[in-house]
């Protein structure tokens, strides 16, 4: 029997690890680090400091994440072949790590509920594997964005809504909603919108030493957002950012 | 100048501090604790508890909430005038104890940006003091949640509605909405729905040692969890719950 537990860790501020996740941490077997496929060394590096830190005793298991197939057009589809792999991957390096079960942790970026996927690989690995489940919060980037902008996520008694950027430049601004908040965009999803009556709060690396952090009226500052993400891109090689939007 | 620091402190699991908020607070020079007024002595007793752990040599300063003014009619209105009133609480406490200026933090439930009201009455002791603020982001509810079911919070590349349980009722179910978290619920919004095709998560005191889950189809487990609730708020005499409602 393994225990897997998937631990959020923040969204790369070594310090916004719980007491829980660093717990979680030291008392694993076994720690799965994906080694390679996200081209983002920073992330790697900070995953092992982290370990250092709260786990320095405790294996570490790299593996290979495999890469999504960009034959697959439909995007559902293409993430739903890469998650099974992933979680043929996760079985192949469990099964070297823990040949007798044990208890297994796993970092994940931010908190795992939020735009991640591991609890959907976990599942998979859930089908051929004796597999007990355990998730332990962690501070995500919406709350990174919010603390370091120092502004209240809804008004007064409002509604929230998250979505992608991807839907957001299929959709336009949601229905009936006054504050939004916009992850996972390739890059400018703001821009699409008609900017008159928008106000934006961007924050890029939220929690990071590197953070980066523009607000106004989206009129105003849409095209400075866009050449300091592409500016912040090429200097890091890569870039995680979010925004929040709110109607006058 | 005082600095003021707004400490998110999670759901009532003392583990759910991260090092961020507890190295906040063991910098400060006084911590302000609202010591009366909620009714929720368990609250009380959870803020002392992580002072004592955390900052054992900070002065605590406690003073009285003020209660919302039930003559007030429209909730907007009452809600304001309440914040203008812990306003001025905050001001007389802040004066007493450093007339010299110095960093005060301010322990928050969960995140300071999350239908909290701190960062909102920061702004007004802004307006009649120098004041320098910081946020510190802690665990919300909404991780609790999912962590406690092992639920991802969206479907995959799907958006998330959060709202009250005031605007549930109000309005039902949120326009264009997959999935809808509930909070400040003052008990069973969600039995206001028709119930076919939904799923439901619902949890009392998420990350508390006295913890209650219950899942499944809304239509299956609306009377219990209706009644689980009564009985817990009978029992602890106070009650905090979340939901997470998705549509099939």
């Amino acid at each position: 029997m393994i225990e897997l537990w998937l631990v959020g860790i923040g969204t790369g501020n070594p310090r916004h690890l719980t007491a829980e996740a660093r717990d979680a941490l030291a008392g694993a077997d076994a720690i799965l680090i994906p080694e390679k496929g996200a081209g983002k060394d920073d992330l790697a590096a900070l995953r092992h400091a982290i370990c250092d830190a709260a786990a320095a005793g405790v294996p570490r298991h790299g593996f290979a994440l495999p890469r999504r197939d960009p034959a697959i057009a439909d995007y559902a589809a293409r993430v739903e072949a890469w998650h099974d792999r992933i979680a043929e991957v996760w079985i192949e390096t469990l099964d070297a790590a823990l040949p007798r079960g044990g208890r297994a942790a796993f970092l994940v970026w931010g908190d795992p509920s939020l735009y991640d996927s591991t609890l959907r690989i976990a599942d998979r690995v859930a089908r051929e594997r004796p597999l007990s489940l355990r998730v332990v919060p962690g501070i995500t980037a919406i709350q990174a964005l919010t603390a370091g902008h120092a502004i209240p996520l809804n008004r007064l008694g409002g509604p929230v809504t998250i979505t992608t950027g991807r839907r957001l430049r299929a959709e336009g601004w949601p229905e009936g909603a006054d504050t939004v908040v916009v992850m996972l965009d390739e890059g400018g999803a703001f821009a699409t919108l008609p900017p008159e009556g928008i106000s934006i709060w961007w924050s890029a690396y939220a929690g990071m030493t590197q953070e980066i952090r523009i607000a106004g009226p989206l009129a105003a500052v849409c095209d400075q957002i866009v050449a300091r993400r592409a500016e912040a891109r090429a200097a890091h090689g890569w870039i995680m950012d979010i925004y929040l939007m709110r109607r006058d």
